[in-house]
């Protein structure tokens, strides 16, 4: 159908995912040479107002959260991008967003060497919604059905308060899986779109274990401080129950753990241990149920 | 992230691209088994108020017209498909909505075998938006580039006035492309989204080369003769110009030409032939040049 983005100058780039585009944007199906792993695909769609606000962002910062969220998905499998197609419903006479939304989408695939390789773009009287579909390959795509009793839980960064900025702005961590891959055989991983409470309950729920987490380990973003400041909820309750820092979680063995531990290729947190059932957090001493609830996806 | 459809009971159909799903919805991203082929890749977005009036036809005929437009795109490239993708935005309030859309998207992907291998569901205060991404394979895809003068030009089936019902009923034209694809070498092809003498156009565009059509020869369909007797333009106007009907254009050698015209595995017609340059259409002896407008995407 009509609509496809204008992307060919930008596929021609030289990178190993750009090289397999055979061809792009114009005809009815962008066409990929076949890879050797296995096929990773997700899509997510963004919608005016309840995953940003367009009167308060830059389109260019709606643009790189719409193709950050499909990479963090791919990040979560430990997986490379292959190539990325965009659909838009741009609101009718606002059609200067596109270039803007554009902008912010390529700089994000571009940083990833993520061709976009299609997409369909659209006006209509509705507000701005944008669908990012994302391909990408892993040989060993970790699940979140295989963490143990006895695996130790780390994070990849300090969490909580991403509505202040981090939710727009945050890294993908497609490099940091890579490299946590290489290292240590990782038994189960997701990104904390919804919260670290909920999210690690997602791991837990696929896994049939439960987990034991350490109030005191687990990294606290500033940002988490200083929303804790206004809201009157502790910066660890904004750590465990805020969505959108699309940090990853994981599970390893504890060897695999220590090894993190002693001498890990990118910065994490060891923040609790799976354990038999239950779900648990120690803070001062005092244990306390934890409660598998954050993020409701809404601004 | 979350709010995958929950598709997994029906993946579990034995088919050869079901049997690819290594994971289906459930985890940050599906997993595909590698295939040998090259990767087809396509998305569209359906929209309330543009693509159909949510007042005015069923949810379920949404759903499927979101697949089929989808399916069509593989069809133009004569692939087979291997999996979708959804992502939705219902009105707020509307959650009713989702399961008749749903049955719609798995009526029509089920007819082609294939599985809807993960989504993201939202609701918002915008209207209705759906988008479908899917992918296949064909180990030689069809492009809108190869037609040379003296190809023949071909439709698969009567052509107008899809608006009164056929831009949501129609079949994608699959397996007309393949048996099609499989008898004969395929030069050039696309389907018709925005109308006969606009997507030829394409075809023209891409391969350098012009068309001379015959108008008796072009399959009218009969909602373009019921179309006319309201709008005052002729049956041929509207089989020129209307979108959304779907089937396939393509040229083919003079010497496959004449074989489909003897024995074609499915029905053809042979609406007239590719020159060396310009576009014009022959009715009652009297030529006139063609002009490649259409279907503007709205209702």
């Amino acid at each position: 159908m009509a609509g496809e983005f204008e992307f060919i100058d930008w596929i021609r780039r030289r990178t190993p995912a750009a090289d397999r585009v055979l061809v792009g944007p114009g005809d009815d199906c962008a066409v990929l040479a076949p890879g050797r792993s296995p096929l990773l695909v997700t899509t997510d769609m963004l919608m005016d107002g309840t995953d940003f606000r367009l009167g308060e962002v830059e389109p260019r910062r709606v643009g790189r959260k719409a193709m950050a969220v499909n990479l963090s998905d791919i990040a979560a499998m430990a997986g490379e991008p292959v190539g990325a197609v965009v659909a838009v419903a741009l609101p009718r006479g606002r059609a200067e967003l596109a270039e803007e939304l554009y902008t912010g989408l390529r700089e994000m695939a571009d940083a990833f060497d993520t061709p976009i390789v299609g997409g369909d773009t659209n006006s209509w009287d509705g507000p701005l919604a944008i669908t990012v579909t994302i391909f990408g390959e892993s040989a060993k795509p970790v699940r979140r059905n295989g963490a143990q009793p006895g695996d130790w839980l780390f994070v990849t960064g300090p969490l909580g308060g991403s509505i202040l900025g981090n939710h727009l702005d945050f890294t993908p961590r497609i490099r940091e899986a890579r490299l946590l891959a290489d290292a240590v055989d990782l038994k189960a991983m997701i990104d904390i779109s919804d919260g670290l409470s909920q999210d690690l309950h997602h791991i837990l729920t696929e896994s049939h274990c439960g987990a034991e987490l350490d109030a005191a380990a687990i990294p606290i973003a500033d940002a988490a401080r200083t929303l804790a400041a206004r809201t009157g909820k502790s910066p660890l309750e904004h750590a465990l129950g805020d969505g959108e820092d699309f940090e990853l979680i994981f599970a390893v063995s504890a060897v695999d753990g220590a090894k993190l531990m002693k001498d890990s290729p990118v910065p994490v947190w060891k923040i609790g241990e799976c354990v038999v059932k239950g779900y648990g957090i120690v803070e001062n001493g005092v244990r306390r149920r934890l409660e598998p609830v954050g993020w409701a996806h809404s601004l």
